[in-house]
């Protein structure tokens, strides 16, 4: 097991759904790095559950409790230890299942790899529930990055077979777009509000149907200077994927057109130089602002699948492994049925980590304290 | 710059495209492993330039030279050094280029990393020629887990807009596929001949208009047991990604369905476990082989989206940077109208760089021996 | 800051002295391995202060809480995270010192490197208190060294001055003493008592004086197979020295004969190699039961040199850093005037904490749930 | 096998003594830094046998080739790879010792580690010749600490049973010892030349009796700044250590006054703090330049012990690996009989390496550039 990530920033997960706590370890913060528990506390809200249809009915405060590297509101330079209790967990609803693994889940591999010893309750390690460390710990690394006037923004461009508008190119608009989702703790994360209620009813029906649906985030990150990453191995790309395929749910990571350059030619993919503004920036962005593995100065857009939630309530096919026979399995407790509004604040959090990492080691620690200067 | 990767089992690469020589170590394999060279130089063969209109006219003989870790035929135990000589090197197309950075290459981005100072004739460390290090690292790895009954094969399934066939889900079937990929050192790896044709007069066509195309791989794993992959960082799919994003012109991976899972409903998407001979198995594989980032013995599925060789002869617009001014570029040199060819071999070699990381951090390095004895 | 420690097996430490608490995360330890409470509050116990004279008066119950990791009394096989809560902290002993810096501490050297954000109040992260999660770990990783009959014992060879026996080479008698030292969790570990008065008195004697003492700890370990440490750069020497030196208060470390073979010729220091029923032993161990960096099968021996505690009553000069100008500094507050007999365990920790690393990386994460099944 | 050290900055070497070359990639200098191969030929001259009867006679040229990573006499920014070719290999010497395991040396534990499948000849991976690859990067980051006004000098303080002189604690002086020390190509690197002619006469009695000899090589770094190192794992002592310790023949490290401080008291081992010029120093320095692992702005100071060759003519008891049986070797080949006059320049290549990376790590790889425009 790798529950850490990172270079010159590093974070460490732990906890299981129904353990006493998750949590993680930041390291590498510089020191005297204000503290924003505010916006913190923001950013476990977007993660939250509400109960209201689209979400599952397991709501929990969700509160941050730093045990260390945190001293009178400020970083303090030494590893930043956070746990957030786990208070409102039924593993009753578990308890049914201990043999009878859920399709689509890790319950059958862990079985495998652990032999057992698993802590299953909830999905245990494997649970959404860990994803709230990594939203505790990119809520710190999000703070470095906009001292530096570096921005992420995450929303939802197709859910449950719906299409909705994409991130513009151009700057200017792109930040515009991005104060609409900072602003939005509630609902759905889209741009235009006319996809919101179709999506909503369509998530509805997939509930009403006992069952789930997935869907695209797509992800913007304005400000970023050219020159970040670490290639040949570390490129942005590797990076950023890494991270974005340990979210659980995402099956799948493109950078800018994506697999749409599958049919492209080299000279509609290729993006051109032009010089603007005494600055040098490409007139498309296929690319999505990488260029042999580092940022070439344009915004980094980026999209991920969430593949449907994999609890549902329908009946669905198994086997005990107990007595190594078919199975049917009828799933209780609160599951969302759409987890694209909470992945999103989920997938800034690993892009923030990956970034900073990423500018910490060509840039230095004491740039992060430079920008917070600002 | 990291140009290392991997925990248990690691790979350094180096090189530039025109500097003495490209090449690597690979830590991490255990004492006594059969050195195959006749693989080795099969595998290279395969990435090989032909000057056949499909690939570059830039054709090496790209013979691997261990330096140390390999002796009577067999590895060590100690680090595996090895390169491979830079023989064809035309740096003179290169030196009008100097101050226009190529559209879609890393050129730009390295002048503002490296501030000039790379070594930029033939895109430098950027240039695919590092890959071939991959490819002879990989050779190794391939081997060890071929010793262990898994094998691993990429081919084009869509390239230039024509799509052709996927794997089959059926491991007897799928095991005759991987035996027709393995065949396969000369034209375009695809499974069914009748897409070959079509395909290889859309790049000649692309090529005649200066222009380059791109498409798709997609890889399957046969025999990978279940229980590898440590998440909640180094799920198989984030390290297989890693290092699958750090091939130059990957744009996109997708693991099972992939992004396709946006629009199914979890009662699709999830792989309802059944049991088979003693074993448990899944009745479709949507997840590609992959629960909660763990295998689950069923083959590993997963696709990267090669964007068009960058590489054109077009003209196209950049900045000429010793002035700042727009310029226009007409690129002359030896470049692949369509890389899927070649790149098939660097995917098979990266997939086992990360499975057999993976295999062994969970394992053992003894685990590498016994299979080798088979 | 690098809080982390470790390939295979790998420890990250948190907290600070007057902080909420300390803590860590152990990473790396197989599923199925008895988490043995008893144990871990025994070895706890060894480090705590008693108030004793020898030893700090402040007095903690160190009670370790598992928040991750262990489950139904054994491991999951995912991150174990642990805390121990700070309940006995007077940081207004240290109010008075915040801009004189304590000869022989962190105090200026965090100032200097953290800028002032650090958390200075009882050494903050420099404080000894942070190796009680390093005690913590340990005893879960001597555990699985004991399930292997791996021992380790570490004790006092020189304190103040007073020179006491050393571990013997003959392993059945030092098996023996190993089995004193674990049964001493009081007073000074020493193997002959008739050391442990006068040594008491030479402590008492430099804490009347206001005054403090070093001394030199030995450390055994016993059943370590042949064939552990990962050279070049991870010989058993270099990944234990490593640990040793991170805590506070060592400045020296040395294996075998150590600083004695300098004075050697190599016909004494090189060990012969000997058959011994059916195995190779070497007929003395001036090497410590290493060659190469590798164990050899032999009692593996070190020394380390403990610093005489930084805390010290009499008056000192110091520094004012809001003046700049020469000032003195009274201590306060509650200190040892030996941390010998706290730091063995310490010691073991560490050692224990290394070699499972070693061992794991070269037998596999499955050796260790072997080893627990027996 | 761990053949890789450091994280912002990390050396991986590969060879065997009797193989093709030795070698290593060097990762993380910055772009644009000068090569000075002048410099790095001198270095490698001090690493150079000569065949003066103090150091073996396998004497070879030891040209450093560098095969990446170096264009245009500067650093490029991405990994430099280099090789240095085995020309005067003798293995016929090594052929009869192939069963009979070398005392001291590491040929038991290798075949042990590796079943017998390592490459044995000239000791292998384990052979003294692997430090060449140490001394080619070494040499790169003494270039840049120098172009920051950070020295680093070895010297040896005891060897044969005779006591040579220590550096002075006070800078100018110390400054003047490493200029004598720089200028030393020849002989023995002492201080002061009246311990030359004893300690040579004693090393050549030692060779006339068909044995060898040790000894103590002390450390100074001047002009390193106050606040590098990255506690709690990575404190200076611990990364310093770490990589003395892959020195073949290194038993034992201290800091500052080291072992002697097992028998002082707090108030002589702190170095109280005094204002100096502007700036803080201490007024003695019993603590070798660091507090807390980290460093305190005064010289940084370490002795290694490096125990007497374990190559000796003399007969020597061993067991023949082949039958089980006790049995005598008789080492011909070419050794010499005191390895410390070689040794110091190794000594000084990791106290670099391990500096550059501590420093890159604090103050980013951007201050390595500044540093080399002075």
């Amino acid at each position: 097991m790798r529950d850490s990530f990172g270079n010159a920033v590093n974070l460490t997960v732990f906890g299981e759904s129904h353990g006493p706590a998750v949590g993680g370890v930041l390291h590498g913060l510089a020191a005297g790095l204000p503290v924003d528990e505010a916006f913190i506390a923001r950013q476990m809200d977007k993660r939250r559950a509400r109960g209201d249809g689209l979400t599952t009915a397991r709501v929990e405060p969700d509160r941050v409790r730093f045990l260390s590297g945190v001293y009178k509101g400020h970083t303090t330079g030494t590893a930043i230890a956070f746990v957030l209790g786990n208070t409102n967990t039924r593993s009753q609803d578990y308890a049914a299942l201990a043999t009878l693994p859920r399709p689509g889940h890790a319950d059958y591999t862990a079985q495998v790899k652990y032999g057992g010893w698993q802590d299953g309750r909830g999905g245990g390690h494997f649970s959404g529930r860990v994803t709230a460390a990594v939203v505790a710990a990119g809520a710190l690394c999000l703070g470095v990055l906009a001292a530096h006037g570096i921005r992420v923004g995450t929303h939802i461009i197709r859910c449950a077979g719906i299409e909705g508008s994409r991130f513009a190119a151009e700057p200017d608009r792109l930040a515009r777009q991005l104060d609409i989702l900072d602003a939005r703790t509630d609902g759905l994360p889209v741009l235009d509000a006319a996809f919101e209620e179709p999506m909503r009813q369509a998530i509805k029906a997939a509930a009403a149907d006992r069952d789930s649906v997935g869907g695209v985030l797509e992800t913007a990150v304005l400000g970023l200077p050219a020159g970040v990453g670490e290639p040949f191995f570390d490129s942005v790309e590797s990076v950023l994927s890494h991270l974005l395929f340990s979210i659980p749910a995402v099956k799948g990571v493109e950078f800018g057109s994506g697999f749409a350059m599958a049919d492209m030619r080299g000279s509609q993919a290729n993006d051109p130089f032009l010089p603007w503004n005494g600055r040098i920036i490409t007139s498309s962005n296929h690319n999505g602002g990488v260029n042999g593995g580092i940022s070439n100065g344009m915004p980094l857009v980026l999209s991920t699948v969430i593949k449907p939630t994999a609890s549902i309530f329908k009946e669905q096919a198994t086997v005990d492994l107990a007595t190594g026979q078919a199975a049917t399995l009828q799933l209780k407790g609160r599951h969302d049925p759409c987890i694209l509004p909470r992945a999103r604040v989920v997938q800034d959090s690993m892009v923030a980590l990956g970034l900073l990492d990423l500018l910490t080691q060509s840039a230095g620690l004491a740039w992060q304290q430079k920008g917070s200067e600002v």
